[in-house]
């Protein structure tokens, strides 16, 4: 047993750490060095403070140097940076920021959590604009809200949209920049497109696909010349793993740019562990980085479990995430389309719109659904869901099932809790299932992207919903034939390669079902008008802006 | 493949069944009987009409005859009751309700989903009281609340709690009367005290281990003779299933007292199916009855499945449930600690008291979560949680890891979708998976209803909350010994036997470690004094009303 651990870094993954070691030794001394103002605060809440949706500034700060040293005979020293790592001799150079005192300190075994920092990209300007990373940045933030009317958050990503979202709270003129074509690329574009609709009903402009070459006094401008105003200038493009002292130390970096770490988060060097955002974890396929405070915490608990020398097993991770954005919740875990694509990966695709509860109970809300699907072994690959209610229950439970190795039929059977006002008797997972088990069975299907090329190939679109659906608005080319009377119209229908669609995909399902009966060739188009029009939408829409800017 | 198929009963199970058979044939002739008016009603909502939430009685009937004529093709014949089955010639005997005309019809296949009765037990004046069944009843009990201004409730299963919230909800007066010594059985008495909680502070008095002895003009009279007066009675006493046709034909009734079936959902003549309430449904130790929606639309489709010569693989079910009452939810899945007292199996039980999300974001909400484990194998055996948010949440990330076979311990790796607004970074899932990993590691822990026993053995109670809160109240005979004193206090308490614990288990969980690091014999209180609280409020309220009445 180590007598002398050493945390660098007091937030999430070596908080966890710190505190786990502990209640496994009362005789190992523990350090912790934190560069910052504070430990464990509270990063996920601070676009809420600035927003006022978090009135207290004192609820961000959870844990204080003086609490878990009473606590937990914890000794952590803030405002003290780390300088180098002397593995050899087992020491770290410290110093304290505003003392400039040096001093170094021994460890037997060494925790890494050094997390990441904002990138600031080098654009002229960029030193006039506005980060949010820590409580300073919170305050340096706030302090400007407190003048400025209007504001360009540039980067919609998990962190751009809260800020976003909290800036017009306050009843700041907001406007997002991003430089890819579609919002939180962890999605797919045609789920991302409901975050665009949302920004603008709530009066948020968005600029997609739209790259930053200045930021000015008046806000900043695009490449292409185009100019946006704004009283203040906000970057949230991400994040870059705090790198320097591993990279000096001669630590192995990963294929992903992190610390490389084994099943024990041990890095390269025996006695040295890392934990957090700047260490690589375990995906299906290699590593990979994912900043995420839970995965942080699992792996400061794994890495002090390691160091007491007991067994830890540490699984893939999948980066399980959910953003709020105006009331509407976007949420991912495992794999998107476009990344799979990429590899060149073969998959079934399942798009659904349920209800988040019983449609005869009030204030039922819709959602969009996406479920990717390995298809030799069913297994589920990856998962989202966007909507207003209900999203992150289903996310959660698509993730438990996917970590868990349930296949996308398995989803049948999920006994989940249904009352009216929770859910469905067939609960939208259910629903994903069955629309899986009906593929399974020989059902064919088309994706959105993938009507025009069909259409070019000689299939023909066949709009099954009711007339008054109809009228207002449906594919161009397509044909109308309502479902209930599809049985009536079988002598129209024969011979031809038909792609049936309607609102979701469900009624299609029983068109399809009995065209196919009939012995006619039918493609249901998955997901149906809804998802095909917000895949059309986003394709549209990044496209003119291409074109303008 | 069938040319006839004769689905009897129209509701959930049925329906489904009837469905599904014509998606996967357009030649077979389907005839649906459902003895009463409607098929494919909302009974779940019915409550909620009752109480004006759900404001048009036409939301609840999904589907009508017509409507499913010209979609499905399927025959459906309503207020048509079957009176017996031929099953040597396969027919059924059927009637008319209205015009009393009978024939016969033949099949080659038949399912049975004939449902279930609510029961009127056999007490004098029973006539006099209302149930909630079908919409002939809601109807009917409408009509009563015009005029009733008050009214008691005999049952606190699923349909007493909701329909008592409803007429409280009308404004009304409402006295719940449960015969077991706690509402909703499926959950433990520590769990289900906070639906007692909840019903006073909303004015509804609720009469635990009270029988009724007869139903009266002025209300009912309880067995030991207090009298209870209101405008209106409703029994909610459970249901029965509707076996009268599968027993006078013959059909295997099986140990749960249901319609025996096999994994296709086949009775004992394989030319009949049965599904829903009436039928048997396979659970981990043998076969039991569960009335749930979502196993009847399963089942349906699973038997329409196996009719059409398709491969069928039936699951366990685990009867996940969950139930509104003035805002909060109970829910649970699987087995309660009861019933596997009962079977003297071993468990390892979890109690704990995770807010549902973020506690510096706003509106974060206590709830109480039990998790019941199999000691041997760390699988997950059953699971209850009750709370205002995030209920249905969290039993349905239990159910789905259950039912995929993780165990505790996995819950801590479940990579579940947080914001501050919709979980935490260790989420309440995790937690558990902590706390099960802390017993797995050799915390010793004492349940609420061990104290007692384990005083009498010499164990001693320590208090480690802050004084202030020690002062408000603690368990009868604790010393108090605030947890970030304990390391100051090592030599009073070597050498005794230590229960620890503070509000909810977790600092108790950290001061059991520093006791046990010190070589010092310690169980931690699980689930804390909250959890002891409930379960103590819950065992002297029964003993209080049982010596009272």
């Amino acid at each position: 047993m180590p007598e002398k651990v050493v945390v660098i870094g007091g937030v999430a993954g070596g908080m966890s750490a710190a505190t786990r070691l502990r209640r496994l030794s009362e005789t190992t001394q523990i350090t912790v060095f934190e560069r910052g103002g504070e430990v464990s605060f509270a990063n996920c809440g601070l676009p809420y403070h600035v927003g006022e949706v978090i009135p207290h500034r004192s609820s961000l700060v959870l844990q204080t140097p003086g609490a878990l040293k009473n606590r937990f005979n914890i000794d952590v020293h803030v405002r003290t940076e780390v300088t180098a790592i002397d593995r050899a001799n087992k020491t770290v150079q410290v110093r304290e920021v505003e003392t400039g005192k040096e001093y170094s300190a021994p460890y037997d075994a060494l925790v890494l959590s050094p997390g990441s920092s904002p990138i600031r990209p080098p654009l002229p300007g960029v030193e006039k604009s506005y980060v949010l990373w820590n409580l300073d940045d919170m305050d340096r933030m706030i302090e400007r809200t407190q003048t400025a009317q209007s504001a360009i958050v540039v980067g919609g990503g998990f962190i751009g949209l809260e800020v976003a979202e909290n800036l017009a709270h306050k009843g700041m003129k907001v406007t997002l920049v991003e430089a890819l074509p579609q919002l939180m690329p962890l999605l797919d574009p045609e789920m991302a497109w409901l975050l665009v609709e949302r920004a603008r009903v709530n009066d948020v402009d968005v600029h997609l696909a739209a790259k930053v070459q200045e930021v000015t006094d008046q806000g900043v401008t695009l490449e292409g010349g185009k100019a946006l105003d704004a009283d203040m200038v906000v970057m949230a493009v991400g994040a870059r793993p705090n790198l320097e002292l591993a990279k000096e130390a001669g630590l192995e970096i990963g294929a992903a740019g992190g610390i490389a770490v084994d099943d024990q988060q041990r890095s390269s060097d025996p006695a040295i562990w890392a934990v957090g955002d700047a260490a690589e974890k375990k995906r299906d396929a290699g590593a990979g980085m994912i900043p995420l405070a839970g995965l942080a915490n699992r792996h400061g608990r794994y890495a002090a479990d390691s160091i007491m020398g007991r067994p830890v097993r540490n699984t893939t991770a999948y980066g399980t995430s959910i953003v709020g954005f105006f009331g509407l919740a976007a949420a991912s875990t495992g794999v998107n389309e476009r990344v799979l694509r990429d590899q060149g990966r073969a998959m079934r695709i399942i798009h659904s719109h349920p209800i988040d509860h019983a449609g005869y109970y009030p204030d039922a809300a819709q959602m969009a659904m996406k479920i990717i699907v390995d298809p030799e072994t069913d297994l589920i690959l990856g998962a989202q869901v966007v909507g207003d209610d209900g999203v992150d229950k289903r996310i959660d439970v698509l993730a438990t099932a996917m970590q868990a190795g349930l296949t996308a039929t398995d989803l049948i059977d999920l006994e989940l809790a249904y009352a009216p006002q929770f859910g469905s008797a067939k609960d939208p997972i259910n629903m994903a299932g069955y629309i899986n088990d009906n593929r399974v069975g020989g059902e064919d299907s088309a994706q959105w992207h993938e009507v025009d090329q069909l259409a070019a190939d000689g299939w023909e679109l066949i709009d099954v919903r009711s007339s008054f659906e109809y009228t207002r608005g449906t594919i161009p080319g397509a044909e109308f034939v309502a479902l209930d009377s599809i049985r009536d119209n079988l002598d129209s229908l024969r011979g031809r390669k038909l792609i049936v669609f309607d609102r979701v995909g469900q009624r299609a399902h029983t068109a399809a079902s009995i065209l196919r009966l009939e012995g006619i060739e039918v493609k249901n188009l998955d997901g149906g008008y809804l998802t095909w029009q917000l895949g059309t939408f986003a394709t549209t829409a990044t496209k003119q802006e291409a074109s303008t800017s």
